[in-house]
C-alpha cells in the first residue's frame, strides 16, 4: 500500500463500520454530525456517513447502512468494498481504518474484548483450485507495519482471515489455519483490497465478540458481547485517531 | 431495478466480463477497440475497457483485468462489484449485461455450451444464522423480466447462484439447492448487487463450461470446455446486443 499519508501527515482519515450498532457509540464519543450523502455519492445507495474534527483530524466514519430490501446491516465483503472504494475516491484519506467487531481463537490468546491491529489480511473462503488462482483466492494482503502504534497503545496484533459467513464449516477452519488467523471477521481483507486499488494506507482495529474456537455456540456469543467489544472499539478508534493525527505512516512502525 | 432504459431506448450496454479468456473473443467479434481509462477511473486499476459501436448501439466491455500481484484475472465478488459500480457511474449504461461462464446442473437440464438468462440471483456461501441476516445473507435479487429475449433467441432461462469458490462444499450444495440453481457462477449476484444500488437494469448471460453434478471433476472439465463456452458467449452477446438496441427494458419482456 502507498504512503499519501506521508505528504505532510495525515491530516484526514476515514473509518469503516460494518454495522451501525458498532458505529454508532463511536459517532457519539467522537461528536460526529451525520452528513447528507447525495453530494458525495450518486444514486440511491444505503450508505451513511458521519463527520467531525478531532484535534485538527478530519474524521469521516463511513458505514455500508441497512439493506434496502430487508433493513439489516449490509456486512460482508461486497458493500464494505463498494462503499472503501468508493467514499476513498471521494474523500481522498490519508489513511483507512477498518473497525469492527470479530471472532478471535483462544488457541492464539484471543480474548473477548481484545482490540487486535491486523498484521495480514486473507480470505477463507475463495477456494480456487488451480495454479496461481489458488494463491489469488486466498488473496493475501501484507498490513503497513505499524509497530509503534501497537506498542505505544498497548494493543494486541495477530492476522486476520475474512469471509462472508458467521459461521465456519470444516474447509473454512482449515483454510483460516492456513492463513494463521488469530481474528475472523466478515470485511478486513475486501476493504484492504479496495484500500490496496485506491493505493490509500489501511489499518484495521477488530474487537473480539466471540471464541470461535471455544465452547460456546458463535451466535449467542456475538449476540451477547457485540456491546463489550463495541465499547472497547469506542474507546480505542478514538485513541488511534488522536495518534496518528498528523504523524507520517511510515512513522507507525518501530523499524 | 429501475428502468432507465425506459427513457428513449436502450442506446448504451455495459458488458462486464470476469475473464481475458471470456472477453476477447467477443472484443474481436464486436471490432471493439481498448480505451485508456486513465480518464474514467481514478488511481491505478488493472481494469480494462474495450468500446466501439454496434448498429448505433454504445457498447462498453469491461473487465476486472489482471491481478496486480499475481498476474491472474481478478474473478469473484469483490472485484465484478467494484468494476460494476465504478463504470456504472462513469459510463451511465442503459442496460447492464454480466457475460460470462459457468457450472451448470444436468438435474436442471443443462448442457455444456448452453447460455442461460439469469431469472434470479442468490448467494450460497454467505451463511449468517441470525433471522433477517440470513435472508441478507443469501441476498435473492429478481432479475428483469426478459421473456422476450429468452423465446425470441431461443435462450434458456434459470436460476444463477454465486460462491467464491470454483468448487463446492457439502454446504455450497445444500445452499445451491435451496436457491434452486440451474447455473453456478462466481460474480452474478455482486454484479446484480452493485446495478441494483445504481439502479440500473441488469441481466445475465452464462455460458456452461462444465456439469457441477456430472461426474467428471470441475476444474479439468472447466478447463477443458472453456473455449466451447466463450465461442458460446461470442456468438450470443452480440445476437442480445442487437436485439436489445433502441427497445424500452420494458419491450425485453412478453408480459
Amino acid at each position: 500500500m502507498g504512503g499519501s499519508g506521508d505528504v505532510g501527515g495525515i491530516k484526514t482519515v476515514m473509518v469503516v463500520i460494518a454495522m451501525q450498532a458498532e458505529a454508532l457509540p463511536l459517532v457519539e464519543a467522537l461528536d460526529l454530525v451525520e452528513d447528507d450523502l447525495s453530494a458525495v455519492f450518486p444514486g440511491g445507495v444505503p450508505w451513511k456517513k458521519y463527520s467531525g474534527v478531532l484535534d485538527g483530524l478530519n474524521v469521516h466514519i463511513v458505514v455500508p447502512g441497512k439493506d434496502k430490501a430487508l433493513g439489516v446491516d449490509s456486512v460482508g465483503t461486497v458493500p464494505s468494498s463498494l462503499l472503501t472504494y468508493a467514499a476513498g475516491v471521494a474523500l481522498q484519506p490519508n489513511l483507512i481504518i477498518n473497525a469492527g467487531t470479530a471472532g478471535g481463537f483462544q488457541a492464539k490468546g484471543a480474548n473477548i474484548g481484545d482490540v487486535y491491529v491486523a498484521t495480514e489480511f486473507a480470505n477463507h473462503d475463495r477456494r480456487i483450485p488451480i495454479p496461481v488462482f489458488d494463491k489469488y483466492g486466498i488473496g493475501t494482503i501484507v498490513a503497513i507495519p505499524t509497530g509503534n502504534l501497537i506498542k505505544d497503545l498497548d494493543l494486541k496484533e495477530g492476522k486476520v482471515s475474512t469471509g462472508n459467513s458467521l459461521d465456519m464449516t470444516l474447509q473454512d477452519e482449515e483454510h483460516i489455519k492456513a492463513n494463521d488467523a488469530t481474528v475472523k471477521d466478515m470485511e478486513g481483507a475486501a476493504v484492504a483490497y479496495a484500500a490496496n486499488l485506491l493505493a490509500i494506507p489501511m489499518i484495521s482495529l477488530k474487537a473480539v465478540t466471540d471464541i470461535v474456537d471455544g465452547t460456546k455456540p458463535t451466535v449467542e456469543e456475538f449476540l451477547e458481547n457485540m456491546s463489550t467489544a463495541a465499547s472497547a472499539l469506542s474507546r480505542t478508534v478514538p485513541l488511534v485517531l488522536k495518534y496518528v493525527s498528523g504523524k507520517n505512516v511510515a512513522d507507525l512502525d518501530c523499524s
